[in-house]
Order: C-alpha cells, then sequence, then structure tokens
C-alpha cells in the first residue's frame, strides 16, 4: 500500500468520513467581500477549509477553474495551506492530464513538484505508458478516470469490447497490471450506481473517487452502497459546487458556515449506508 | 469551413508546407547564453519561430513543458508574439484537455481567452459533452486524440469494438457527430502509417496532426502517403525536439539557424511525398 493510499485510510478513519470536498472557485459566485479582496480564490478556499477540515477525507481542487483566473499561484497556496495546517488531509490535483511518457513527466512535475499535490487524475485513453511516468511516484496516488460521471461517458467508455464494457477494461488494466506500486485508484461517477458495482467487483479494495454527487443528482446511499469496499470504505464521496456554493448555487456572506452544515449533512448521509453502519 | 480550417488551408498554401512545429521548451538543452537570460523560453522559442515562420504551417507549443517551470506567462508570450508577428500562422495549444461540461468550460476559457489560442488538443476518453465547450468556438480548430503515436496507445484505442478498433470509432464520431460546425480535426500518429491510412478513410479530407516524426522514429514519407487528403494536403506533421535540439539533443548556439535548416529538409521531404508532387 502506497503512503498516499495509507494517508488516505488514516483520513477516513480520524474524520470518521469518506466525504472528499471539490475546490472548484468560481468568482461569480462568491460573496462580493470576498470577490473584491486580493487573492479571492485562496481567501475562498481558506474558510471553506477552516469549516471543513474536520469531516473530510480529502480535498480536490480542480485545476482548470484556477487556470481560466490565471489563478495558478492561488492553487499553489491553496494546497500548500493545507499540508501546512491539516496535514492529515491529503490533496488531490484534478486535471486530468494524459500525454505521451516524454511530456506526462512534465506534467508529473507540475502536480507533484511545483504543487506539492498528494495525488492527481489521469485520463487513460493512451494506455500504459502515458500512465507510467505518474505511477512511478509510489508515495502518490494515481485516480485514473473509469466510468465518468457525464452523459458522454457513454460514447466511448460503454462501448462493448469482447464481452465486456471498455471502463471495465480499464478497470481490469488498473486492478492487474497498473498497481505494482500499490497506488492506483479509479475515478467511477456516482450517478451511474450499477456500473460502480461492477467496478468494485473488478478492482476489490482500491480505492474509488466519486463525482457527481450534489449538483449532478446522484443518490448518494445507492452510491455508497454499491461502490464502498469490504471494509465500509474505500471511497471518495466527492462534491464541489453543493457544498461551496449551496442549493442557490451562490455562496451567502457565511458561506463557511453553510459549507460546513452541508459536509457535516453529506457526511452523516454517506456514513448512514456504509457497512456495518446502518444499524449502529 | 471554419474559419482555423480557412487559416490552416491558408498556411499551407502560403509557406508551401505542411510541417508544424512544437514548441517544448526544456531549458536543460538551451545553450547557456539562453538559459541564463530573463524569460529564457520566450527568448528561445522567438529566436526558433523568427528562423522557421516562412517554413511553417502552424505551431504547436505543449502546454506541460511551460507549467513544469512556472512559465505561463511566457506561453502567453509566445502565442502572442506569434499573432502579432506572424498572424498568417495559426497556433495550436496542446494541453489534451478532456473533462465534463461545466469544467471543460473553463479549459476552453483558458486556451482561447486567456491563452488566445487557435486551435486546442482534446482527449475524447469523456465523449461527445466533453468536446462541445470546445467545439461550439465555431472559429477554433478542436484536435480530438484519435490513434496517438506512443506504444501504450494499442491497450485502449486498438480494442475491437463491434468489428472495428476504438480509434476508428472515434473517428466516425468526429467526422459524423461531432464536426457539424466544420472546425474538428483528429491526432493519429505518424509511427503508425496503417492506421493513419485507416482514419483517412474514415474522415475525408479532415485536418490530422501527425506527431511522431524526429525523436519518436516515424517514416516521413510512409506517413504524408498515407495520410495527405485528396488534395494533397490535410496534415500537420508536427516536430518538436528533432527541430529544437537538433540530433544531438541539445540546442547549440547557432539553434535558430539549426532549427530553420532541419525545418527546410523537413519539408522538402514531406512535399517530396504529396499527392501530385513526386514529379513536380
Amino acid at each position: 500500500m502506497s503512503a498516499f493510499v495509507r494517508a488516505l485510510a488514516q483520513a477516513w478513519e480520524k474524520n470518521d468520513s469518506l466525504l472528499c470536498v471539490g475546490l472548484d472557485p468560481e468568482i461569480e459566485r462568491f460573496p462580493a467581500h470576498i470577490a473584491a479582496a486580493p487573492s479571492p480564490i485562496f481567501q475562498f478556499n481558506k474558510a471553506v477549509i477552516d469549516a471543513t477540515h474536520d469531516l473530510v477525507c480529502a480535498y480536490k481542487p480542480q485545476f482548470a477553474h484556477y487556470a481560466a483566473y490565471e489563478a495558478e499561484d492561488q492553487l499553489e497556496r491553496t494546497i500548500e495551506y493545507v499540508h501546512r495546517t491539516y496535514p492529515a488531509i491529503p490533496v488531490i490535483l484534478d486535471g486530468k492530464r494524459g500525454d505521451v511518457g516524454n511530456t506526462a513527466e512534465r506534467y508529473a512535475i507540475e502536480a507533484f513538484e511545483r504543487y506539492g499535490a498528494d495525488a492527481v487524475t489521469v485520463n487513460p485513453y493512451l494506455g500504459g505508458d502515458s500512465l507510467e511516468p505518474f505511477l512511478r511516484h509510489a508515495d502518490k496516488g494515481v485516480f485514473i478516470l473509469c466510468r465518468t460521471s457525464n452523459p458522454g461517458a457513454r460514447d466511448l467508455q460503454d462501448l462493448e469490447v469482447g464481452g465486456r464494457r471498455l471502463y471495465h477494461v480499464v478497470a481490469e488494466l488498473a486492478a492487474a497490471r497498473w498497481n505494482s506500486n500499490g497506488n492506483c485508484a479509479l475515478v467511477t461517477g456516482a450517478t451511474y450506481p450499477r456500473e460502480l458495482a461492477e467496478v468494485r467487483a473488478i478492482v476489490g479494495d482500491m480505492p474509488l473517487l466519486l463525482p457527481g454527487v450534489g449538483a449532478q443528482g446522484a443518490d448518494v446511499a445507492q452510491a455508497v452502497q454499491n461502490g464502498q469496499n469490504s471494509g465500509g470504505t474505500g471511497l471518495l464521496v466527492s462534491s464541489s459546487r453543493g457544498i461551496l456554493y449551496g442549493a442557490r448555487g451562490v455562496a451567502g456572506a457565511d458561506f463557511a458556515g453553510a459549507a460546513r452544515t452541508t459536509a457535516l449533512a453529506l457526511r452523516a448521509e454517506i456514513n448512514a449506508s456504509r457497512r456495518g453502519r446502518q444499524h449502529a
């Protein structure tokens, strides 16, 4: 088991939580006093992190939401803040990179050295040699896209390949070939619970990152029931907009308090469906 | 036909060239006087661009090579320099992005608004709705990964799906469903000439970007013969390290002159295999 998977398991335990908060800044949704401040993204993230650090197993900043604002510096500060202040909580940099070996090495430098992320998301379309520059960082986690949460996932991922689906093949490759350092994980949308159960059956106890809760409308109970591993863990149930901006889609003055309230409720909803917890 | 494809066709014609120069900075390979200067990447790129602008149909900076150096500003300056100085030459930002709709929109903002790129590369694994935020920019080009140049391409792209290969399906989707704005193009490695001919047969005259020439060892004549469209164009034959750093893999003091010499030779080699040119 890699250092990342061990840290994740400790965070699951410590905070009794499978909740991962996605840090996807949209300044247009920030309260005016934050939007007008210097480094508004970092200030917003810091307030959300301070309000939720004891309720989550990971944070997941999505790269595009920083790049579109030319805010790479605030992404760096956000990750550095989590590491310094709440070192038990790992940070997954969600960039879904994928390129040939020589270039993938540069993306690994970007994620692990420049930003200091504990894990990344990557795209498997280019095959094993495009993943290897990430996987060779044995202490880091590598979340490979498997069955994504969007409707278009059907276009390629659901195609039938030798009696099974393409995303089954990705799960099989991850379990059989790409996990020699014990640092593979998969991204499997919470919006497709049947597919989630199939992936879990293929990969044993491997961690699964589940986007699609909240704004994308997944059924939390069903996703947790179908996705959890034999120990009632193995999941990172990820919510971004639902935690950051609430039901109205716009953060109010007390957005940090609202994020905590939503995170508490979502953690409880997740835990109620975990193996061995239903009657606790 | 989109504004991008029109501009590309004009560049093919104007410079009598199907050569695309990849701008993949590796400061360790720069001459010492450039490596030690302020903004070394921009200075290096500028010299290469000035030395090759009349020999190419496009430039293609690869994002990871800037991000790993925290050099987004020099990427911006490079693209802005091409647009201002050589407005006939389009710039393709090679980031191979792919994410769900809401996030893909942010990546489109990054590429087209922040960096002002004329085209991007994208990954099709997430399906049509992940490409749409790029494709809806009708004046921009969208190069979708189809059959990549690396050995690992076999892992997923060559899997058999209903009597054909996965990369055939991507080519079919691009031709039949994703090209309603006439701005689709594909990435197909020059290293696999048979696959290239199959893709060309599926997509008609659609532009194909061919990485794999130079450092990756593709046979240029065979790639051009198999990849060109009915008019003897339709290709962007991309070379990066071979042009920038030469056969020794390290740029000398006259790297710009060497880049010009290599580009001249590669353009001639490409043109010798173009339809209607062999006996010219």
